[in-house]
């Protein structure tokens, strides 16, 4: 199954008393790591259609820890998409530094259309967009 | 069951451009129920013991979102032990903002001694510890 | 010339590697004394008035940081208002913990409309905002 | 006089309600702009010498705001030294989007031994270090 790739460096404000990158940073990177698989696809968690704007809230996230990562450790974060519902994404994020795993994720989210008043009403992905994903799951490698 | 309840209004900066508290606040929002409710107790998530420093590390947190809350909502933090092992904590939070669920999320995390260079070394939950958190688990309330 | 003060525990996630509270958070915390300020004279940073929107975007903001405030210190602010201008405000800040200061802040903010596209227009403060704010000022306490 | 420049694309959570990158995060971009800086000549905010440890705690920051940026901007910052004391920095960062001035600010930081308990001496500058900062001064470009 092919995964995107991407690095960060940790930052200083990222750190916490303990000398350690802040649990919390975490759901930031994951988020951040979406971010750019989709610009890579040329898509993205919020955008303005023909005439709606979209968005893409997350329902649930989780994450465990492996290993603390500290100030300018360079971390990688390989994403892929475990599960393609209907109108929901469920991506998975596993965090490297050095060769060893340090931390693995997953967020689920839910295609929407905005409403008036920022409500949010959950649709069917649209085709273009499953289909850009489609690779990065399991039963996409086939 | 009994449990440990604090409210928090929602701040400016926590919320992003749909409008909304961004997810990723939740988990500092869980961090800091924690340690106002060890705070209740007397406790905290690091601290100085007469030879050491002892350290409570997450390794493990996620968080179901079910309704999104906005600038100036008073949101309110029930907080409970689901789980008091040998030497991990799982607390489990409910967030309700008038009445209605918002989230609920679980954090586990590890009594910990901290070693030279902030290492960290799993140990027995000590004695006092565990028993002040024992009423907030569901056995405690028999 | 009276001052509005406010209370904050200093947060874990708050905290860097040098164990101190990270300086970049003192911004959030003079935007947060500043809702809980205006909160208190039943007026807001952004809110929807009978036909249109208004937000107070900040153009300026500055703090000298005279000491390191710790995890779980109680820090003190007192908000003032430095300027009244014709359609900005200059807050100014003195946090303060156990007695001694620690950081003195000053933001500046413009009273806008909100135009489509998220679009702002500077407008004349409202003469109930502005009454409001008066006794704040050097002048307010003639 | 030569600047040291460096690229950063706003991610959805430093985004606000008004719909534009939050104030306070343009603190911590001028702190990761300045790692990136130092870490281009080798340098660092925070470094373990021999024997002792030493870091640059901020005693100053201040920032105006220009031009509004939205998520998915690529902001370029760059980074010149704007007084070099005794063992004080002082930098100065100007943030563009498209040509487009965004903000600019300046950051003072002073050269520190870290003692026992993370208090912190003032010291000079070390030599090594002012010579690779000198070339990024107004007087360097000589």
């Amino acid at each position: 199954m092919p995964d995107f790739r991407c690095t960060r460096r940790m930052e200083f404000v990222e750190t916490d008393m303990a000398g350690i990158v802040h649990f919390s940073n975490f759901f930031r990177f994951m988020e951040s790591a979406e971010v750019s698989f989709l610009h890579s696809l040329g898509l993205s968690v919020r955008f303005q259609g023909e005439r709606e704007t979209y968005s893409l809230p997350r329902v649930s996230a989780s994450c465990d820890f492996f290993r603390p990562v500290r100030f300018e450790d360079v971390v990688e974060t390989a994403v892929t998409v475990a599960k393609l519902g209907r109108s929901s994404i469920t991506y998975e994020f596993n965090f490297v530094h050095e060769g060893q795993p340090i931390a693995k994720g997953r967020v689920t989210c839910v295609f929407c259309r905005v409403l008036e008043s920022d409500r949010l009403e959950p649709i069917d992905i649209p085709p273009d967009f499953r289909t850009k994903l489609q690779p990065y799951t399991a039963s996409g490698a086939a």
